[in-house]
């Protein structure tokens, strides 16, 4: 099952598993796809697939979600920072609420644990960082979203404790290149001025050069959710929230990450438009973490800007830049 | 108004305050009790409490509570750690769904903003630990009520941000010495073994001398309440969860307090009686904790094993020892 299967990473993971036909290297029987809005069928399961509208903050939604008893949850169905932070009762329904609905629904049961892969996100730490973030740093988010997240994370720590279910947190780094339209989100520009000059349009610079932060690509989400469904588990203790690895860079960095794949007239097309507001908020995020614990435990992202242009062109571009 | 009032630090809360006529400052013009069982009605404040029985879990319980609008909320009400781990259910929804009711019926208000001065506790954190433990030590609770007081928290932090409640969260030391009768909880030896002594009674010690433990006595917390009453809050930020101050001692030293109180004869009241199970529980918990946020913000208590024993001679024995 997956859960946010319309959105960007979860039409990945559902058109991926569609392809491979397997997940931790047992075929799927069936996939059961389900967000606010129905969620688009990926070839290569034919009759295998199920998808569904379902708000998760709905009562009841989560035990009938349920009834089929996947051995395998992807739960990704989130309201997103932005939104979370201006509309504050619905991100509790559906970020809080509607995670701890599928948690009973689950532990309820008895008789089924399923492994459950949560969609988390660096947003549990907050500032002042050190340069480079440890895995044992502190959890204190700064925004609604990330007290909801860490909220989850802490209850699938404590139903995995108590053996009702066997989750993971995956606290995601900033998913860069993000396909499609520029969008509004204060991070929107990391992957909008590699994204937009490599199709031949211009994108908005609104912070300095030397602004560092923490990237992995849409490619590398896809793997990591994959890696964690195959994940053995059995050495390991409650304590499921892991920091993703990622590749800590420099807008100078992916410039010329830019430049290296396509020239100096894709770098022309970045203009220069400070926003001192994005700025201030860029400077509240981490800009680089350790990931120790992800990392030994096989998880892997990219280690060079390039890679993460390279990915973008390869998956969005079929190959061909602008 | 005092939540958990029929508690033994509700209790003695509503006690001082009805003997003081004031806090933070200001005189006293009501004060609501409330808790499970109806609470006791304390000398000194005629015709200006409320005691009266609530289920906090039920259902509307929270508005109707606040619906008098007090301007400082003490919230002591949970389902204790033991029970917490029995009864799951009971425990989340107590300890979590409770205290969100709380911070709904207060959030809904619009024009009103209360402090509220919240109970939680050192099971935040989990093993391991380091010898002393930092303020900025992450929180990794290893039961079901330290993850529900972790969350309660992080709700506070969440809601003090929004600007909804001005909140404070007192992560409290094991209480020593608890008053009142030998209880079953896997802390109880550290009271009982100075208590039962005190009170001419023998009293069983599960663990080694040099077992090392983090004390506060009853008055001590009864001061960390009003303290954080009366606190200004203006310059402090979101993060309002503080390591309470804590004498860091050892059974021995606990021992020797005793002698110099009592003498021999009572220090031999105490048998020998290895529980390795307690012995075990009691490893799993941090053995001193700088609190030098909480210390610089003026939250004090005991410095020596012998003003926790004086404490309660002086509070609980009207000075007579046994």
């Amino acid at each position: 099952m997956i859960l946010g299967a319309a959105g960007m990473i979860g039409r990945k993971l559902a058109a991926r598993i569609a392809a491979d036909g397997t997940v931790a290297g047992r075929p799927v029987s069936a996939l059961h796809l389900a967000d606010v809005t129905t969620p688009p069928v990926p070839a290569g399961l034919p009759g295998r697939v199920t998808a569904e509208a379902v708000d998760l903050a709905s009562a009841d939604a989560a035990a009938r979600l349920l009834a089929g008893r996947p051995d395998l949850i992807l739960h990704l169905a989130a309201v997103v920072s932005g939104e979370a932070e201006t509309d504050f009762d619905k991100g509790y329904a559906v970020n809080l609420d509607g995670t701890r609905a599928l948690l009973e629904a689950v532990s309820v049961a008895g008789d089924w644990r399923p492994r459950l892969v949560f969609a988390s996100s660096l947003a549990v730490f907050g500032p002042p960082f050190p340069a480079r973030i440890p895995d044992d740093f502190a959890p204190q988010p700064a925004t609604s979203y990330g007290t909801q997240k860490l909220i989850c994370e802490l209850l699938i720590n404590d139903y995995t404790r108590r053996g009702l279910i066997d989750g993971l947190s995956l606290r995601l780094p900033t998913i860069c290149i993000r396909p499609g339209a520029p969008n509004r989100a204060a991070s929107g520009f990391f992957s909008a001025i590699l994204r937009e000059p490599l199709a031949g349009l211009p994108a908005d610079l609104p912070v300095p050069e030397s602004t560092r932060h923490y990237f992995a690509s849409p490619r590398s989400a896809v793997g990591f959710f994959l890696h964690a469904a195959a994940l053995d588990t059995a050495g390991l203790d409650h304590r499921r929230a892991l920091v993703m690895p990622g590749l800590s860079a420099t807008v100078e960095e992916q410039i010329e990450a830019l430049r290296a794949a396509a020239g100096d007239a894709a770098v022309a097309r970045i203009r220069r438009s400070e926003d001192p507001l994005v700025a201030r908020i860029v400077a509240g995020w981490g800009a680089d973490y350790e990931a120790s614990r992800a990392r030994s435990l096989g998880f892997t992202a990219e280690t060079a800007m390039d890679q993460i242009v390279a990915a973008h062109v390869e998956d969005e571009l079929g190959g061909r830049i602008a």
